[in-house]
């Protein structure tokens, strides 16, 4: 568990290049500020980027072998991800690697093919106030964050939120406008933990905030992995093999 | 599973004696408030009420053993509820009767001693709205629910809310002030069902309300026991005993 | 809650046209058998079958529509099913049709979609004792089962089952060689309540006991919904919309 | 999370004083064996023991509060861990002290109070073979564990055990017999984390081997405290305070 973590902070990277004001916010794309935020807080990790329109999106068998933990971040492009990379980022997941789902990446292909559910939800953009809170203090992802976390004007995202039953609640964010939301779940899915947290759209540069960046460090080290990767496979061991 | 289901209601019945103002909204008590939607909800129900100031705080052993569902109202008097009785409903419990807990029962000793922590919580009292999410809206609590269920005046609970991870979340509150908090949360304890809903306070009379009945109504048949009232015990059956 | 429940047995239908031995033990296949069971126990339910040969594997728009709850099982032709079915059983599951998967069914495209994980396991066909102990005595697809159910031969499945973390575990399974087994667990998907039962190999004709068949009829009540099938969906209500 | 690890093993200390055979496998008592293994595997950490005969069972107030995990094994004398001693234990595992509960400490007064349950379960002693199946492998308690540890002689426990569903289930026990047991489970209770082992019974003398001493360090890490140690407490926080 002592080797440097190794981070690879994929973003579809299309908002930040046609809409000028987003690139105001974020001139080195959502992805960067992310990564700047991981390498601020872990300073001895590993990490690195990758885009859509990169060759296989930046998201080769070699890139994914050499990541402990991928965050994601994708809006209005889910379905340009190709199949094959669909494939290979949930196969390297239920091997073991670390996934963290940003904000509008609970649509993506990723997301929704680990959960099996559609995962829709209630939206509104009006810029209103979002406080998340912590229901679940002792655990990893929350520790160092404030209690609430308030952000003064976010997307609304309100439930029925449409997962299954997650592994750990670890933060339900209220909104303004009195809609509640299970902002912060966890999930183990073959050798692999995956984080889902919603706040980040791409309206709102909450990546470059010290609390969210606690949050996604925290996160980090939370989803790596425990051992080797190995794919979970059928096996037919002969009786008393075990013994 | 065709019996009819017999309900007890249990109220400490103090704040409606000793304040006008209380007595006025719920003249025949919260526990005959409550009865009272039960009986019209489910018709071919048994409904009956105890009080604190009963002998045995009507909770004899021939009432508990006539009851499949207890529902439990208490605020000021936690600690004269006596041991013994404490002691009686919660082996009650385990052995498999159903369990409804109330506001601020969370403090009651019966729930304490249930999950195992302080059940603290976050609290203000200056009648802002309430929104009652559902966020498990295929469980049978929530079946007929309104999503959101509003009360425009209520007193407001906030996380952190100090259970054990509840088996399953059903509801989450938002409030005016941006509190949210687990609202409708059940938990399995020994072969007995355990559902909480906090709204309830003794100031905003919403026990008469059709959508706060759906809600008891349909926990009152949630948590009916599914088989004869027994004590997990320790057994020590020989070898192939079972075989 | 009260009409009659509305139940179709889906079989692949193979093993018992192909195999001799096997269509001795379920002349009217497995599906046939396990239908005999739910019409014996359940009778007022209405209970169908369907199997893989036939158009749309039987499984149209309007069966489908007309189902409460489906039974699921398959062996050897899990890639014969079409996606166009896949896809359409999965919605209804999601939008709340329960399903109850059996045996060999894990490894089902259905099962697998919506668990989002490989359902990889250990096994061994030696026609050995499976013991099913109950961990969940109360709960409903428990009540009236033997604990421990005994399988004087059976084929032995053994962990590490890769499914995610459900929501209920209901039996585990101990076997003769010292295998243990997540053999009865229950998941929400969406709106839809999913049933895993893992005995019920071809060889060895179970479905014919009074003990599985309790079982089974168990988890048809279980999993029926609870309300309207609706597919949960994305909405952007107005502010206020609630309130 | 970097400074050394403060753990603490209790012991109530009679089996190896009172009965030859017992002392024999265990010349420094169960503490002794288990505090060894706990300094060969984490050489960093700090490891003290404690006893029942020690004023106020050697778990001081000063005690406590220097301990970031206590180790529990007692069997025989229950119920001679003084009223107060229990209430500061449970305290300070609600506070954030980890705490891990081996075999027949399912019954200690510690325990059942935290899991508000009767923690019965079934029993026979006759030396027969245990094998520990990992369930969740990429559970940080499970690294490097053999899968399944095989115990060649133990006690036999079995199912039914009376717990409230576990958060995680990480080892599930299948014995000669052909019972089952939910056997390495976890609990967040208030702050603390709670990890009950169920192999280690006095006659077995399992405390010496690798395997067995893999799981308890791994369950020490796992248990520390993520942050400061803190009871949970009501709060009545103004409106807007968190704003």
């Amino acid at each position: 568990m002592n080797a440097p973590i190794r981070l690879l902070v994929w973003n579809e990277y299309l908002h930040e290049v046609e809409e000028p004001a987003i690139e105001a916010d974020y001139p080195d794309g959502i992805h960067g500020a992310i990564a700047d935020g991981l390498r601020e807080l872990l300073p001895e990790a590993s990490v690195r980027t990758a885009t859509l329109g990169e060759p296989e999106h930046g998201l080769t068998e070699a890139a994914l072998a050499d990541t402990d933990v991928l965050f994601w971040w994708g809006h209005r492009a889910h379905e340009d991800v190709s199949d094959a990379i669909v494939d290979r980022v949930c196969e390297q997941v239920l091997a073991g690697m670390g996934l963290v789902v940003l904000h509008s990446g609970h649509f993506s292909r990723v997301f929704t093919r680990l959960m099996g559910t559609t995962c829709s939800l209630r939206w509104r953009n009006e810029g209103e106030r979002e406080l998340v809170w912590t229901v679940a203090p002792a655990h990893p992802i929350a520790v160092g964050v404030p209690n609430p976390l308030v952000l003064d004007a976010h997307e609304t995202y309100g439930e029925f939120f449409d997962i299954p039953a997650p592994d750990e609640l670890v933060f339900i964010s209220g909104f303004e406008g009195g809609e509640v939301f299970r902002s912060g779940v966890t999930f183990q899915r073959g050798r692999g933990r995956v984080f889902y947290f919603s706040p980040g759209d791409q309206k709102y540069p909450i990546y470059h905030r010290p609390d969210i960046r606690r949050v996604l460090a925290n996160a980090a080290e939370w989803a790596r992995p425990t051992g080797p990767r190995n794919l979970p496979v059928v096996t037919n061991p002969r009786r008393g093999s075990h013994a």
